[in-house]
């Protein structure tokens, strides 16, 4: 059977999400967690979004098989079923900077990787001293000038729907940098900092970073409303564009078709994926 | 002359907000970096409200008696005035768990302590496992059973008002407790958490996390909604009160009259303190 687990962290203490030798990362820490709760000796998950080191999650999906013994042995206790035990004692295994929000049992088809339809992330800045919260100083970048927000929309609409995004990625040998942009708008929270909201089918490694950064150079008034199209276009890595923090990054969501089309949504991804390298 | 500062800070590692010699508070390492910037040996701050060990602030106000020649020999830079530089200054000398967000002239007869109309706190409770956000766990407790917010509520409303919290207060030989409680309610946020908002013209020691702790037990159902009314009325320190953890603690705002009114303010709070003891 299939397991979904719904999962929040703090990324600063971690070495991004995949798990690598000897480093601290959020799936060695919640592989480890899962092992030892279910007292088997390896234990593989899969996550709809791999983040790099230093980025948070709210909205993190993960899901991993297990045999139905093996759960079933995870003492109930006072809980009302062993998947409800495994969400318990998962939050009294884990570290505090990585939460389970929910455990459930995935429908058929489910796959935390391919059967997304998008991922959303929120990019925070607090660019005036007044915004400056120390108690979010971990998931908000601060920034010397003022931002233009309204600069910023209008460059950021000319960057919307699918194009090969290589200028705001780190290559990766055989990978496509081919995306689809389904939004990116910056707005003002209810406490007044900048947040770009940046959703997409999926993102390659600092492209979220990298558009937020040349965003960021037009709203400081450094570069023009045109630049970031022009930089698109080039289909090469721009030097000129600054990959911000991963302090200020934080994956808020993964959406999913409903239960009947997770099968086909998965598929789908599998061949673009292999098709494109 | 005068100046207000509005800080904001991480409580976690500091212990609580009046100098002691040998550790670390808020007050000690602001009047550190006031004395460094400002060039003078020593600097005395006065504070709104002296947080305890672990409580954080998001609208702490300050004030500073400087000559005015100390302050006019501040390098101002590109700062448009000296007191622009100071408060860039500032952040920039100190830690990044304390920020000063404004720096102001305050006006004739403002005193940060002694001009308070009043002070208004926020207690936050993740009740839920969906709720628990690792991003927030240095603001926020985590609670293992879901309140009954209406419960609290009805419970919190026999509350308010001038009384002797007594019961709710850790004593200090010749210190009032007689309070006036303006606001205690509770309600859900954006996110789903329990925050309860506690407004009164002071606080004594301990009195907000021993309030929303006699009113977490009502409403997780341990205790009757007319149980905090009877705690009240005892005037006398219960053991069966749990004093919450600092963490969930946050100072929100301060309140001043406007300019006209700072100084009658100050004399009346100051009469008060004076005559209670």
């Amino acid at each position: 059977m299939r397991l979904r687990l719904d999962c929040a962290y703090d990324g600063t203490d971690f070495h991004g999400w995949a798990a690598q030798p000897s480093l601290r990362t959020v799936q060695g820490v919640l592989e480890d967690a899962l092992a030892r709760i279910l007292r088997i000796e390896r234990v593989a998950v899969t996550c709809a979004g791999r983040t790099d080191t230093g980025v948070h999650a709210r909205g993190q999906v993960v899901h991993l098989d297990v045999e139905p013994e093996v759960l079933a042995a995870v003492p109930v206790r006072s809980a009302p079923d062993p998947v409800a035990a495994l969400l318990r004692r998962l939050n009294g295994v884990l570290p505090d900077d990585v939460r389970v929000r929910a455990v459930t049992e995935a429908p058929d088809g489910f796959d935390a990787r391919f059967s997304a339809l998008w991922r959303r992330y929120a990019y925070r800045v607090a660019d005036e001293p007044r915004l400056m919260d120390p108690l979010a100083r971990h998931t908000v970048l601060s920034w010397p000038r003022v931002l233009d927000l309204d600069a910023m929309n209008t460059a950021a609409a000319a960057l919307l729907g699918e194009h090969d995004f290589a200028a705001f990625c780190r290559r990766r040998e055989g990978a496509t940098t081919v995306r689809t942009l389904l939004e990116l708008t910056w707005a003002r929270d209810e406490a007044g900092l900048a947040v770009a909201h940046v959703r997409a089918d999926a993102f390659c490694h600092t492209m979220v970073r990298a558009l937020t950064g040349c965003l960021v150079a037009v709203g400081e008034g450094r570069r023009g409303v045109e630049w970031p199209a022009e930089v698109l276009r080039a289909e090469v890595r721009d030097p000129a564009v600054t990959v911000l923090r991963a302090r200020g990054l934080t994956l808020e969501q993964v959406a999913y078709p409903d239960d009947a089309g997770l099968a086909a949504r998965a598929r789908e991804s599998r061949v673009k994926r292999v098709r494109c390298g």
